[in-house]
């Protein structure tokens, strides 16, 4: 069954999350449910990018890979757009397992997926307030339950922070989820400049306000505070 | 029994290796069997803060953890100076256990400690050729078996990076431990500026360096590189 893929990259490090500085290959799918105000991918759910669009086979997508990453590389990493919304993606975990690859795949946790459980990195990143999008808790509710009982690997929460409520709302997704390791992510809300310098300083203003929310916190206790260090290393720079 | 202490702070972030961003408590103990070149605390050990070492009981260190950081934490850092030299750690270690705290420790893996079982988060960070120091790889062969076999946390291993000969160390650190989670750090080799502007541009720039060159590696595939957060933040500054 064929995957609609708008990029494959990499090796790079991931820049972000519970696997923040592994050595990756990425592969983009296209699609996603959601329409985030902040999405940095916007090309992938947007049309803009409608014809650069291409669907391939997980043999395909294998061959793509090792094209561009040689055999420097055992841990892929896909994300979107949401790759939750493709339920045969089962066919391409098993061919990257089967060539030894660990796989982290990110998706905001709106559909479940069987596949979910064979995922070796599995970030769940429910989107908060300032997206413009509501979350499905009950839906969240049983991904995170399942997860529990089946995952063969490891998951965890993330949630960008933009504002205050995104704040709250994440506090609010501590409590519900105690149990499950939670990543705070600086959002980038300055996508269009092209001043790597200027985007450093201000991301790094933005980083030191949520740590410092976050340390007076009495119910973040257990949290992990983290920037995109991709935009630290590159700016808002695609494929890198 | 009393242990020496030359720092407790926070809380903050951890800045750096596997539980990077953190939410986190430190101790940091005084004395070390190593004199790293590029040591970023050589008061735990040069003689300078001699006067400054508190010798403190465990439940003394917990008053002043919880005098800084109230009931704002969850996760309490033990570094040094080598605080794997301190066998009666263990009774610190039983202690915070107890006040449900998660502990995270760093040692250069020079001496066994049982203790080091019980510890969350252990890193060993054996020093390459840049430090002076000379790795006793019988020693550490035998801590690493140790802990394959009885630790009940996670544990993992860093090695901080300023040359290609560190480079060259970290290769043969992976091919040695294959099994074993490896960090690469970037190393700072300017802890005298208080520029933090140039400090940051400088490490983005090594960090960047350090990227190609394991991106470039057919051998350092499953690996992490990671910067120092803390040193993007505040510089060189301590206690934060």
């Amino acid at each position: 069954m064929k995957i609609p893929v708008l990029e494959i990259f990499g090796p790079t490090i991931q820049g972000e999350g519970m696997v923040i500085g592994r050595k990756t290959m990425f592969i983009r799918t296209a699609g996603c449910d959601y329409s985030c105000s902040w999405c940095d991918s916007k090309f992938t759910w947007d049309g803009s990018e409608k014809s650069n669009i291409q669907l391939l086979e997980p043999e395909e997508i294998w061959e793509a890979l090792t094209e561009e990453g040689g055999d420097r590389f055992g841990h892929v990493t896909i994300s979107g757009g949401n790759p939750g919304l493709l339920a045969h993606l089962n066919e391409l975990v098993k061919l990257l397992h089967e060539k030894n690859m660990n796989i982290a795949l990110e998706t905001q946790g709106s559909k479940w997926q069987p596949w979910f459980i064979d995922i070796d990195d599995l970030t769940l990143s429910p989107k908060p307030p300032s997206s413009g999008m509501q979350t499905n808790f009950e839906k969240l509710d049983q991904i995170i339950d399942r997860l529990r009982q089946d995952q063969n690997g490891t998951f965890s929460l993330k949630v960008v922070i933009f504002n205050e409520d995104d704040l709250t709302y994440a506090v609010n997704m501590h409590q519900r989820y105690p149990d499950v390791e939670l990543f705070l992510q600086v959002g980038n809300d300055d996508l269009e400049t092209m001043n790597n310098e200027k985007l450093l300083g201000h991301m790094l203003r933005n980083y030191e306000q949520l740590i410092d929310l976050v340390m007076e916190s009495h119910v973040l206790k257990d949290v992990r505070v983290l920037p995109q260090l991709h935009t630290y290393l590159w700016g808002n720079k695609r494929g890198v």
